[in-house]
């Protein structure tokens, strides 16, 4: 509608009841080379591209002569609701936490993928709306990055599935298991943040039968931007990847499950435990001490955790938004643990997404 | 229980219990975690990891300075039920289809990423007998490709998303836009099999109501081992693809939606028309000429089809197991055109996932 309201009064009226029918418009209505004749045209190009969409497969540049690989699918129900996420916040999100897998590994993503399935009875402008998402995630968080291909299904529950390539450019990948004793423990983007927003969508963005609703949604939405914003459209640091691994970050990865689980992953994978100091994962999260719980377990922030050298000199600064919230230590006598001002965080913390899940969709 | 029954009498019993505790075991009750520590050991390993799973990313090598990316997602529903298809076929089935796209560009598949989405109600022996076909696949249709990555979700549809990479190992892909008048238009790999499995299964593989039927599915499958088997595991010929390239293949694609709409997009993107010979395509597919209207249009035989310069001299044959069917010919007045015997074969034809699909799972 937008685009008829911006023509000229002349053959407005009929170009807007062109747009109300195309808006008509189903999945199952137009089928599958219809609707992708419309979604492709949004997405966004990759500058890898040696030949993109259009034959059996596509065909991506890696000059450095290896590539990165990740893939990530979100299923309606057990990862989002409807009633809180358009589809273009869909879009975004689903591009943002595959790229943040690949800035994980220090590479610069390259390319995506999308795999969707959706009901017959989807509106192809919903699809559209979806590319908008990937399309404007691509370009704010990784610029160069594009979708070079897909797959477009009926399917009773809407899926995306993005698989995500990225690009070392000569450098070793930044993997787990490369912490040492004495490096800095430190964090860039949100921590915490996605989780409360999470826990703000259930506990005031439902009816009074506690069922998903979206006008509480929106409400909330303005009330607490932050918090919500970083939970439905996460944000993630990605360029801050290719930074730590210039900067000689011995480990790294994505704070997809909460800093405990993920914490954890690298002192296990290490053979040494991760000393976090509870002021400064307050600071770095925004937050006060009473909050610190909540912070240490929270899931979905898509923010990078990463261990680097301890600073050689006066002056020596992290890359990017790295903030130092603690120390590598030895493992003590129980091997590798995650520790809060010295003394072992038992809680067991992170996200399983089959113990959240309450089987409604919403 | 084979292990156990192959296993020392001494504690055979403990273990056939042990095995039988676990096989009640379902993706909801065991979680992500454990599910995944089960099914990852039995997936085959890909020659081309530089980093395998367990970290954000894998990392793939890729000599060549390119790769070759493809996805495609299989539905509950739209694409397979569950009364004749094993999860063990759908594994295969889910390999085979991309290895095949991956195929059709002339290149070598590597390695497969696997997004699978299943009921929490799913056994995990069922995941384990996915995994298991996508082993199997690789290792008889793909020696030296593997599985490097996944994600494991539960949603209320049983969802099978495969990316598939390939190394052109220095060639140029195979597109779909370089056949010239006076090539030879050959295919290898079965032709309008699956199609009448798929025929096959509706018409006698359904109780009364016409509910599939996992029983009558069993004994057509030992009546007709050949177009069913082409239908839920298909095998297709996918060493032909780099063989078809070295031979100088002009155009090549994965015939999954059928002969006719396939060769028409050869026939569109090059600018030509291909004339097939009725009597060499009934020969490749094994039938009488009854039975061409079917085999020009019915899907999902995953088959290559490619054009050939034609031969120079005398003894040349092509490749593998393509056997030509017809010729590239100049198109007519009214534009790229699929012919038979000289006509314009003007049926639709073809395979749209939405046009077949009733709504019903099975």
């Amino acid at each position: 509608m937008s685009e008829a309201e911006s023509s000229p009064p002349e053959g407005a009226g009929t170009r807007a009841a062109a747009e109300s029918s195309r808006g008509a418009d189903t999945l199952g209505s137009v089928g599958e080379l219809d609707a992708l004749a419309r979604i492709i045209p949004r997405l966004p190009p990759s500058a890898a591209t040696v030949l993109g969409p259009g034959d059996d497969a596509a065909v991506l540049a890696a000059a450095d002569g290896r590539y990165v690989v990740t893939t990530d699918m979100m299923i309606h129900g057990p990862d989002f609701r409807l009633a809180w996420s358009s589809l273009h916040d869909l879009g975004f999100k689903a591009a943002a936490t595959n790229l943040s897998d690949v800035a994980a590994m220090g590479a610069r993503p390259t390319a995506l993928v999308v795999a969707l399935a959706a009901p017959a009875e989807t509106p192809v402008s919903d699809l559209e709306a979806l590319a908008d998402g990937l399309r404007e995630a691509c370009a704010e968080l990784a610029p160069g990055c594009g979708v070079v291909g897909g797959d477009l299904s009926v399917s009773p529950t809407l899926t995306i599935a993005v698989t995500a390539f990225g690009d070392l450019e000569g450098r070793e990948p930044v993997r787990r298991d490369g912490a040492r004793v004495g490096d800095v423990v430190a964090v860039s983007g949100s921590l915490g943040s996605a989780a409360e927003g999470l826990a703000l969508l259930f506990e005031h963005a439902v009816d009074n039968e506690g069922v998903p609703d979206a006008g509480a949604a929106a409400r909330l939405r303005s009330e607490h931007p932050g918090a919500v914003a970083d939970q439905l459209t996460p944000r993630p640091p990605i360029a801050d990847g290719v930074a730590a691994a210039l900067a000689g970050a011995t480990s790294m990865l994505d704070l997809s499950d909460g800093l405990a689980l993920d914490a954890r992953r690298i002192a296990r994978a290490s053979g040494v435990s991760l000393d976090l100091d509870a002021a400064a994962v307050c600071m770095a999260a925004g937050v006060d001490a009473s909050r610190l719980p909540h912070v240490i377990v929270g899931g979905e922030d898509h923010s990078l955790l990463a261990t680097f050298p301890p600073a050689t000199g006066p002056g020596q600064s992290l890359p990017g938004g790295f903030r130092v919230i603690g120390r590598v230590v030895e493992a003590g006598d129980d091997g590798p643990a995650l520790l809060v001002g010295g003394r072992v965080f038992s809680a067991r913390g992170g996200w399983d997404s089959f113990d959240e899940w309450s089987g409604g969709a919403g």
